[in-house]
């Protein structure tokens, strides 16, 4: 075996509408976003965040949170999920009947100022309200911990200082933590050092880890994430999403080519390769510009190629 | 850890110059193919494979093998290599006085004839002649298994014949075998089985992986490799080089990127990364368009950015 311990099933978490449409240059029409949607959730994925329920003046991508939550057709083997930032967006998620919603505060206090225009500690004070809100009801609350692997202001990330953010998550209720390497720090032996580090320090919490495949890394931090147990990833259709320090650099790590490898590598996801790559294809018409995911361009590893025929003699 | 067996050192060998440049639209001229190899010996690479000794008429942007294998400048730490077809090859690479040539074929009979145009047979055939023409001398031949991982007309390829192809080398005097996944569809679990059995099989014999970047698993096929005890892989500047049948896909695993997982990772490859992403910087210019690596678009890891200044209350 290529692992001392091979996942016997891989859950991805797809967030192209969510953390790809976020930061796209045009506004990607309501029914467009409803569509992809509903045509994601025929692929087999385990979970799809679907938007985000922030200021409209925060992220005016996202300002159509409500219409995209309440006019996709829901599949009852995903959870749909959305990212909240206070009470208020976590009441706009139960009002939406949303499965799940995700908090995300920065290990780096930089960061998260930059990001969140809050401190940690000024973040932590909004999750507390918005656990108050969700306790007793069914909204499953997932914590992630960004800049987990490396901040693009500070450098390195203590592992303490992430282990001290998930403490947080987990005391005041949530059920799962997400470590994201926001801007596509993270390294494979970092990935595998830190992921058998979480799991001693939280046994049996539900971990996710979040990719960007900004430096090239990506696949290979997966690849070291599955072999320290990791068994579910965030990924984005066609690789969308990205770094706003790294023009011309990749984003997110791609579902499809993630899937692709998963998949011939052994590893089930759930996912129709094919079905997934028909919804890919689609994509740049969305959004108005190629996207890096590579097979869509290479086609799977087994599309075969007619031999080219050769001359007498040859 | 996060390998059983964490590798001492890996080694690269450089192969922009042949892989790349001979696919390249225009003709890189000679004085700047030098110049780049001459840059490239100065950043610590083990071995750069320079040229091709193959007939002008086959590959015409290699036509000045002689000429650069003459003019550079060596290094006394770096192997400098060439491929080579036939005994002809052999002579002009004696006589040039390089320090190892490189006799390719592949695995897949379907690819040998239409990348060779011979028989696998007949490619044994010339090999023949190449090592009783080189036996006595200091040149070193590595043989390559070209399509190893897959054929992009016949589909997957026996073990057993990678295996053959390797027995065939050995058997007449070669001292190094390449495996090499021709066209991308190496996923990370057949790496790791494939070299986990090609050193069962072959125990002590010098191993070399040549991965693409097709499907975006290159890096990750790296990382399979390593954790099954490979030390030594090609990888090309920029990702030049690439795949006749997926246009818009990435070639080759790209050097610089690679360097840079290994580094940041902690695992030495002997390479000056900064100065090899100087030389990566100006290879757009010599080939005249945009390269598929991504260090070079986002930055190191390391190199850090001003954190944004908030306003007043934020």
């Amino acid at each position: 075996m290529w692992f001392a311990e091979a996942p016997q099933r891989v859950f991805i978490n797809e967030v192209s509408v969510r953390d790809g449409f976020q930061i796209e240059p045009q506004f990607v029409p309501t029914e467009q976003k409803i569509a992809l949607i509903d045509a994601l959730s025929a692929t087999g994925l385990a979970k799809i965040e679907i938007t985000s329920f922030v200021s409209p003046k925060a992220i005016p991508n996202l300002r159509d949170a409500e219409a995209v939550a309440k006019q996709i057709r829901r599949h009852e083997d995903v959870t749909y999920v959305a990212l909240v930032p206070n009470a208020r967006g976590g009441e706009r998620a139960l009002e939406c009947g949303l499965d799940e919603i995700n908090l995300v505060m920065s290990a780096s206090e930089t960061h998260n100022r930059a990001n969140m225009r809050m401190t940690c500690e000024q973040s932590l004070a909004q999750f507390r309200g918005v656990m108050d809100l969700v306790r007793g009801t069914d909204l499953a609350v997932s914590g992630c911990v960004a800049t987990s692997f490396g901040c693009p202001f500070e450098g390195g990330i203590a592992p303490a200082r992430v282990r001290w953010a998930a403490e947080q998550y987990l005391a005041m209720g949530m059920h799962a933590i997400t470590l994201a390497d926001t801007t596509g720090m993270a390294d494979p032996r970092q990935v595998g050092e830190l992921v058998s580090t979480f799991r001693e320090w939280f046994p049996g919490v539900p971990l996710t880890l979040h990719f960007h495949n900004t430096r090239g890394m990506g696949l290979a931090n997966v690849l070291a994430g599955l072999a320290a147990g990791a068994t579910s990833f965030d990924a984005s259709l066609g690789g969308l999403g990205g770094c706003p320090f790294a023009p011309g650099a990749t984003g997110n790590i791609c579902t499809e080519d993630l899937v692709h490898m998963l998949e011939s590598s052994g590893i089930p996801t759930g996912v129709d390769l094919d079905r997934l790559l028909g919804v890919a294809r689609a994509l740049p018409d969305v959004v108005g510009h190629d996207v890096s995911g590579q097979v869509l361009k290479a086609g799977k590893r087994t599309e075969l190629h007619p031999a080219p025929s050769l001359g007498a003699g040859q």
